[in-house]
């Protein structure tokens, strides 16, 4: 095996020109700090989150799939502001400059950073435990962002894609759920490579009253989204979009369960007033499979499940780092 | 003791209103992403870094110093671009919720943000090794950036402060040298409270050609800027600036070696042609301790110091992650 590059060799190896191309990068990675041109009359979308080997992925990941996780976990932030994405800075420690992984990471960043026309334009590489911070910006004209706080209490709720497939992958990575062929691979790819949806994100504008990514279980966000906005909200079980995978490998009844409180789903959740919901369906067809409402928000504040018409106070809550018990 | 916060509530207590309180901030902390307003007419520039527990600050480090390093640090990479800062994000990395340490933490961002009129706007907080990422965004008119490729032969190379305190305060910190008194106190603040350069950075614009900060060690950032703008520098030994209390507590020869190669001073380091140093002496008096001339760019490529007229190639190298040997 060859000698280990430097810091500096490394970057310049693997980092300096990944990610899209664009015209609004004066000066890229190279210099102290990234020179960018924000466009003209739009609002600035920022966000930055951290993956940690063993705490948001299992430790022995695949390289490529923690490179795509740490921009697909930011780059759904700003689809949930339903910001159109255009840069990112990545900080990467690393316990050791192992070529190959960092190449494969490297990969996997660059992938999703072009489908998203994403240009990585700054950060560092430094030596530690293995760690992964991203941080985003994108741009949405003013006064169109999409916050978690607009949504009012009668407003439809739903959600794109599918819920609890990225937890069901999580179980099977780990060996805690087994399965094999086609549905094991879609459902550990829904962990491994989520797609953020930025393009329905920028879609809602204007149609959505409120918007919060799927990241700590869609029940658990729901609240978030519901509270933010001063009420409560219904789930209908019926209602909750799930895959024939997950179907398939965990029923139905333990499929709901990991649709509710999985998390890492990275789809959208979001409101919409009923007087915008014919609209909403001229301009995203749900019948695409893009999207389905699933509740509703209410004046009670908290979480409820609604299982054909039985009203129940959901208690388990999402992912919490420093929760007790 | 009372039971640990959850992630939320640690947030909502300790971050929420750190910093700055900017009008250009329509949505901080609480939401998916910070929603920004950019200054018309002005280019964003954006840095990040990150300090590993253990490799960028000794264990056990003051959690005030930790909290001010991993700020100041990012807006010194803007202070070398000539930029006013504007906005932070934080990505927090801890090994459990010690709130004793969050506060003092949060206390340290704090007190450093609001000296330069920077306002924390999200980021997240997780579990794991003490790790701290910190990003930063600022402003500089168009063409005004200070960039590290800019400098050409015989321009005359500067720098502001005093170099090898920081290098010598961790040796003290580290236990690796001893000292006591006002003298230790100050060092050891040289490296746990560095101040960022940005007053002297937007000063810069439009007299250096050149500039870059010094993280590395002066001798390896001069490098650094010397070879991006395509040529080499000389170093003259006798223009050093050194502090008394480095000179007293290791003398003059080992001061000389800590300020070429200690790293973490987080001065500027930048070029002036010589018929702009007039006009910069009289927009920034040198005088008033801000900065001095110590060396100028050459045609030769590397690194050499001049010790009363004899000129030695430098061979020792900064700090490297990732280096061999």
């Amino acid at each position: 095996m060859s000698a280990p590059l430097g810091e500096l060799a490394l970057i310049e190896r693997y980092f300096r020109a990944i990610g899209a191309r664009r015209a609004d990068v004066a000066c890229g990675v190279g210099d102290d700090a990234a020179l960018l041109v924000p466009a003209a009359g739009l609002q600035l979308v920022a966000a930055l989150d951290t993956l940690v080997d063993g705490v948001h992925f299992p430790h022995g990941s695949p390289p490529a799939s923690v490179g795509h996780r740490a921009l697909a976990v930011n780059l759904s932030d700003l689809a949930a502001m339903g910001a159109d994405p255009a840069w990112a800075l990545l900080g990467l420690t690393l316990p050791s400059a192992d070529e190959s992984w960092i190449a494969a990471f490297a990969r996997g960043f660059d992938v999703l950073a072009r489908d998203h026309g994403v240009a990585l334009v700054g950060g560092d590489m430094t030596r530690g435990p293995l760690t992964v911070s991203v941080q985003v910006m994108g741009f949405v004209p003013p006064g169109e962002a999409l916050l978690r706080s607009g949504g009012r209490a009668g407003d439809v709720l739903c959600v794109t894609g599918t819920a609890g497939d990225a937890a069901a992958g999580l179980a099977l990575e780990q060996g805690r759920a087994s399965a094999s062929g086609g549905d094991a691979e879609f459902l550990r790819a829904r962990f491994l490579y989520p797609t953020p949806r930025c393009a329905s994100g920028v879609r809602l504008r204007g149609f959505a009253s409120a918007c919060i990514d799927i990241s700590d279980g869609l029940a658990a966000d729901a609240g978030k989204l519901a509270a933010a906005s001063g009420c409560g909200v219904r789930l209908e079980l019926g209602e909750l979009p799930l895959s024939a995978p997950l179907v398939r490998v965990f029923g139905g009844e333990r499929a709901r369960a990991l649709a509710l409180s999985g998390g890492e789903d990275y789809e959208l959740l979001f409101t919409v007033p009923p007087a915008r919901l014919a609209a909403l369906e001229r301009a995203l067809p749900a019948a695409d499979g893009g999207w389905r409402r699933i509740g509703e928000l209410c004046e009670s504040m908290g979480v409820f499940t609604v299982d054909r018409g039985v009203v129940t106070q959901f208690s388990h809550g999402g992912y919490d780092h420093f929760a007790t018990g």
